[in-house]
């Protein structure tokens, strides 16, 4: 199904219609804007196995995939809606005032409170889970901010069923309609439109380093400045340390296979670099790693832009000065699939050429051969901001490794041991997110309710009489929230 | 005295020094670095009377002020000290694994790391709590960052002795060399110098909209964007509502006519404009609060840039359509001094002209005359962000303005009621920062210990053995400090 551009007549009465809204549901008590994101999940619910379906007829991604995508979606809506109620978010804090001191303390109470209209554009990998009723519109939601979804292109009808179940969810809990608006738009200038509106106080942004760069660089030059939190993807090295490469070289190839391909290698957290010093041990891993790889069959990717652009950066990047093919899959690749394939490079060559450290999105990897730990740490110095890094590592490995283990905990949002970086579990602790080129602020995540503090604000509250106070500042604190008192974290009333 | 302005090497010298004690002192505990903070409180208090003397002939701020700036400015290193080892700041989270959930839930375990050396661009109106061993430094050196100051050349000197206090507390601790710099430099190449440099990861800035928004324009234009938090500026809308205004219009224009020119008006939270309605009660506020004024000396600015910057911004203002001149100190300036003076106009003029939304720093505040509560409603949501915004108003008031009083929390940092915005405390409630142009940044603050927020980001541990784990984040809990253990606040161990 084709849907129609939207006009930037539509996309400014849809920002305006946001900005009546922001009024109204940004006074919503966080167990009413619970509610309402409890309700978009039964609505995402009630769609049926027609959602499912829409979405594998657009990604190709197969059916198991997507209902756990789906699961993982209505997941979301939840434990943020929960996360939202619960009000740990709101960074509530209250030093009560001294009158008597010289001057005179005055009694100050701060929270957050919501930035304003959000846009948010999802992701093409993630249908569901990160796109029109996503990680970052449930997080919008949560912190009081009404949304404008950009729909993907790529999957614009799975995009609209999401939507229709957020207004079904709107309409149930009569919300102002400016509360969410769904545009579509197959070039930049929608999202543009909508980046560069006055109305519009936050931008969130899950694909490329392109799109989601441009974004912030549209945003910062307006006369408003307004944040923008793109998470442009990551290469995710994974360093093998000398012991645990000894001890399970094979084990580690097989794990890595099939992190690789995972989805036709279609995540931001695919193991796209593998490191290790050169010898007998790496030859094990990366001629296993090879003959896993050329077992594992092509699949369909996203879409056709997708396909074209994984062949083409995969072939421009073994035609780089010492990059070496160590295995492509033996099936060869139909129309819009995509081949793994793993290459190796010196750690050399690869110091040298800047084409080498970006991402190519799929089912690849580049095996960096290193002359010794003091060349892998530099590697791990070099490499730009990461949303992963792994290591393979023996607890000596990590003793007799420290200066890698610290450099890499400098380069990424989430440093994982012993594990793979694919697989991304939605909870308070979960970091999604790392340096620049990985996000536009590293100070931020997109999974997990901590995602809600990127589109809110403090507020502080100086000499207000109890009952003007919003109720998660009342002496009474009808809400039981957690609240820092005079420098000390309770519950307690005042 | 004079300082020779740093050169190109010398900046990237700096800048490298700080890169390379970042890997240091970002390893710091939470009481290594509280113990350095507090260690710089004491050499400051160290510098005996010849800092605020110095100060005072830099400044032309009398004795009085200065002094308990400098109380400020130590209060502000001991309790921001405290702050870090207090620990409730690295938003320490775990999610504790579950091996047989379907698929495993992994051990993750998040908490706030620092984001790498900080250049701190210091205040010429609080030559010690804001400038070289102010909020922003403080914050960064919780956070676990290096700083670079570059000193205001407006106190050069001032700056050097703060700097000489800070690096006699390196020596005593034993840190590197780089965990801070000072660097001199009047034009503007020293600090772009230094917000492009690589090895620069975040700038902290107060001062004018011009010097905040050139360098937060240079740190997004850099290959690696980083994060800039510039305070800049505000008018301080106060609103005078019906009901207060009939109660006490005299007190009130007493109190305002002090908060207006405290300091020769020299403070970011000075009240630039005051709102009412037009009448008769309005009429008896602006009288009494211009005779007031005409009491009241001038004052000799910071510098002889300020001042003349005052009279002419002033004037300018005064020449504006609709304008009216109230009242000017009744005793003429002197050189370098700054004439309390007060303006009124219409609100209809008020809202055609941008000129008169901008701050004019000093002793200058511009009453708004209204034709009714809507009108006031309508230049409360026509104003740009602010730091703060007040209301002087009856309970009753604000029960009859619920539209005036909602627009006015969503364009400040900080509401304050029947009070005057001068005056910040520094508590972990504060929050000193605002919408845009008020800050780059409306989700920091640079008071109070939340500050420290500015220079760190989260990195998640997934899978991480007990032995191998930040102390913060062990299951022992061998620091005492507050985290959020499966979704539950707690000092509990695990």
């Amino acid at each position: 199904m084709m849907f129609r551009d939207a006009t930037i007549e539509e996309i400014n009465a849809a920002a305006e219609e946001a900005w009546h809204a922001f009024h109204a549901y940004r006074k919503l008590s966080l167990k009413q804007r619970a509610v309402f994101i409890k309700n978009i999940a039964i609505e995402i619910e009630a769609l049926g196995p027609a959602l499912v379906k829409t979405a594998m007829k657009e990604t190709n991604l197969p059916e198991a995939r997507l209902q756990g995508e789906k699961t993982r979606t209505i997941f979301q809506l939840n434990s943020y809606a929960e996360a939202c109620e619960r009000g740990d978010w709101l960074e509530a804090r209250i030093d009560t005032g001294a009158p008597g001191r010289t001057p005179p303390k005055p009694d100050i109470r701060k929270m957050l409170v919501p930035l304003g209209p959000v846009v948010v554009f999802g992701a093409s990998n993630f249908p569901l889970a990160y796109s029109t009723a996503g990680g970052d519109t449930a997080c919008a939601f949560a912190a009081g901010c009404p949304v404008i979804v950009k729909a993907h292109p790529a999957h614009a009808e799975t995009s609209e069923m999401a939507a229709g179940a957020i207004l079904k969810a709107v309409e149930k809990c009569n919300l102002p309609k400016g509360t969410f608006s769904h545009i579509h738009g197959r070039g930049f200038e929608a999202g543009k439109a909508l980046a560069t509106h006055k109305h519009v106080k936050a931008v969130g942004f899950t694909g490329s380093y392109a799109g989601g760069k441009a974004l912030f660089d549209l945003a910062n030059q307006r006369k408003e400045p307004i944040p923008v939190f793109s998470e442009m993807g990551s290469v995710n090295p994974v360093f093998l340390l000398p012991g645990k490469l000894n001890e399970s070289a094979i084990d580690m190839a097989k794990m890595y296979s099939a992190s690789v391909t995972l989805s036709v290698g279609q995540f931001c957290t695919n193991p796209g670099l593998i490191i290790g010093v050169e010898g007998n041990d790496l030859n094990v891993f990366t001629d296993r790693l090879g003959e896993e790889i050329k077992n594992i069959a092509p699949g369909i990717m996203l879409h056709q832009g997708i396909a074209s652009a994984f062949t083409e950066k995969r072939d421009t990047a073994l035609k780089q000065k010492g990059v070496t093919t160590v295995a492509v899959s033996a099936t060869s690749a139909s129309e819009n699939q995509g081949s793994p394939t793993i290459a190796a490079v010196d750690a050399a060559d690869f110091l040298d050429n800047p084409l080498l450290h970006h991402e190519v999105f799929g089912p690849y990897s580049l095996v960096i051969r290193c002359k010794d730990r003091k060349q892998m740490a530099e590697v791990a110095r070099q490499m730009e901001g990461q949303l992963t890094a792994t290591l393979m590592a023996t607890v000596k490995d990590l003793h007799e490794n420290i200066e890698l283990v610290e450099a890499i905990k400098n380069i990424c949002g989430r440093s994982i041991l012993n594990g793979v970086p694919t697989g991304v579990d939605v909870c308070l602790s979960m970091h999604h997110g790392g340096p620049f080129p990985a996000t536009t602020d590293s100070r931020f995540t997109s999974v997990g309710p901590d995602g809600i503090k990127r589109f809110a604000r403090p507020v502080a509250f100086q000499n207000w009489p109890e009952e003007l106070l919003p109720d998660e500042l009342k002496n009474s604190n009808p809400l039981s929230i957690w609240r820092t008192v005079d420098n000390e974290l309770t519950k307690n009333k005042i």
